[in-house]
């Protein structure tokens, strides 16, 4: 159900051909009220695509009536036509819903530097908004996959309203927003400053915490809209930790659904001293190409792991350092003690577990990334593309 | 030649059986002076090699008289023991030399978090002392390889006097400095503090842009001894530019043979506000997995250079920025005008040439990096080790 699990939307996914593959490709999402308000996040990546440069125009009011989004191409870098695209679909979603276009959200993905067929993209939202219906939510979520696997949806429920969601991506999944789209609604009552400061607590500890593979897109965009149809109020809290609880959990599909990954890797961090040193420890694991590769091989390589670790500012001191992995102590007191043989550790599952105890303070943080595989080479080599 | 190039050096390269291969695994410079003036810089990781802890003691006084080296164990992360090997080998070549443990600068390579076996490393010792000769340098080249597929070596003369060096390192080649060893030597006249002066400026612009992979080692140690016996006391700029020569065609080498690299990626940006900005630039590319792929598949995306760009904190405006690849300009001002089609750059061969033009100031920098290959992966997963 995902982006239609809420009252006061509807969704449709649809066949555009902007897609060589002839798979669905635009999707839209309209909030039909009675309210519109709505917040957003998008990359911090300096050099953004033009649906981000619109979309974050459009959202400076904290309305959004509706959102359009394409897979096929990410109309980025693509010359002095690339925006006018974006903008002309703005303006026909308006058109065709009534509203206004600067009202309306603009997503792209696919590859970049690349033209946007815009008759193609135009007849696809034609075709999108004829079949709009409170059961398109799905249709929805799997029109915005490129290299995705599988539709990411979630819902989660509070007493009497409901927050649903749908997302998409795969690769170049890094901070400050993975390269994913993603479109949150809830049916309760809540104004744009209350959306906004439950998207942005939720996006920070979920789609932040997401590093497959250090890689920032230029066009990631989450969205969240407010119909209040429900008519319940809910208390900020409770609506942050629904909308967090979805985000956690498109989260958690975007990483297990990784390109090319073979283990779905967890860096904790316990012992920092701050929540930032946790967040740096861990992400500088997480990027470590080395570990990564070894971690494809089955290889509990944990001095890859304390090399990592040694290039940050963190506040440690390296003898202090334990690491464990899948639960084996393997590194003691950095390594100036013996700690169980690399050999107890059984990396032949997907979930691999690396505890990083820096023992200089009581923060901790949790890093999700993904190993280094051929498949990944592959993917994104021009042999797949 | 190599480390032998430069009067009053010996030097050797034994078997000692450190290496299951068989192959040379201890080699040891001595310099027999009429001076012992030395520098030496290490790797900035804050999670050192027991033989860079002990090797950053002995050059504080600006003296040594011998570098002992072994590939087939990094001497890291190993449990009590591991220091005082390091220190077991420092006293045994001043034992042997007739001189003392302090002036002698251990280095170690090859896996970390394994012990290091200390008789065979002490036999090896006694070898290679009584083989040194001033023949030598090429044979302690090849005791110091590990992955890599070629031993490194190079020169440089001046008036009366001649800097050589030897390097290795195929992988972790990372900023402030590579996984590298690296051994120069001159029978120029210096004082230590000259010989530091020479040897930091050299690094900045050779071995600390070298980033085939974003890992920095545990090991890293770049040692330059003088021994004064060409009696020839050279300006200071004149030194300098011959250890920068030699560090120099031994980066280059490095940067030759990463492992399991196809291209040979130069990133070069121009135009940047500051040289600290024109680095933070190209390391950014440098280190974009989705870019190296791309690479490895002959696919000049320049849309994922730009993506790496826009994460720095570097001054641009995107919209002026320009991007060549291999001589031909595939984006201009930022991708809002059309540039050159990618089916024009010709990316068939070894080298790969980036040109990033930030039209934000006056300075540059190049950083020297590779592609991201299944040879990669495969040589750094457990398949390989």
């Amino acid at each position: 159900m995902s982006v239609t699990a809420a009252a006061g939307f509807r969704a449709a996914g649809v066949v555009a051909g902007l897609k060589p593959s002839g798979k669905p490709d635009v999707a839209l999402v309209v909030n039909d009220g009675p309210l519109s308000a709505a917040a957003a996040v998008f990359t911090s990546n300096r050099c953004k695509a033009n649906p981000v440069l619109w979309s974050e125009r459009t959202i400076a009011d904290g309305r959004l009536t509706a959102v359009v989004l394409n897979s096929g191409g990410a109309n980025c870098y693509n010359g002095p036509e690339g925006f006018q695209t974006t903008h002309a679909s703005a303006e026909l979603v308006a058109e065709l819903t009534g509203g206004q276009a600067f009202d309306v959200a603009v997503c792209s993905t696919g590859l970049i530097g690349q033209p946007l067929d815009r008759p193609i993209l135009e007849a696809g939202i034609r075709a999108a908004h004829a079949e709009l219906s409170p059961d398109g939510g799905s249709a929805a979520a799997t029109a915005i996959m490129t290299t995705d696997t599988v539709a990411k949806e979630s819902t989660a429920s509070g007493e009497g309203w409901v927050v649903g969601g749908m997302a998409k991506g795969a690769g170049m999944l890094a901070p400050a927003l993975a390269t994913m789209l993603v479109v949150i609604t809830t049916d309760a009552v809540a104004d744009a400053a209350t959306l906004d400061a439950a998207l942005r607590a939720a996006t920070k500890s979920t789609f932040d915490r997401l590093d497959t593979d250090g890689c920032m897109s230029t066009n990631d965009t989450v969205a969240l809209l407010a119909s209040g149809a429900s008519g319940v109020t809910p208390p900020a809290e409770e609506l942050t930790a629904a909308v967090a609880a979805v985000c956690a959990d498109l989260a958690r599909q975007l990483w297990h659904d990784a390109e090319g990954a073979h283990h779905d890797i967890a860096i904790e961090v316990v012992g920092a001293a701050s929540e930032d040193d946790a967040v740096e420890v861990a992400r500088s694991v997480a990027r470590s190409n080395l570990f990564k590769a070894a971690v494809f091989g089955n290889d509990p390589n944990w001095g890859r792991v304390l090399a990592a670790v040694g290039t940050t500012r963190a506040a440690f001191e390296p003898e202090k350092i334990d690491i464990s992995m899948n639960g084996v102590k393997v590194c003691v007191a950095g390594g100036t003690q013996f700690g169980r043989p690399s050999t107890d550790v059984d990396l032949s599952g997907r979930d691999v577990h690396v505890l990083v105890e820096l023992n200089a303070g009581p923060a901790t943080a949790t890093i999700l990334t993904s190993d280094l595989t051929h498949d990944y080479v592959h993917e994104n080599s021009a042999y797949s593309t």
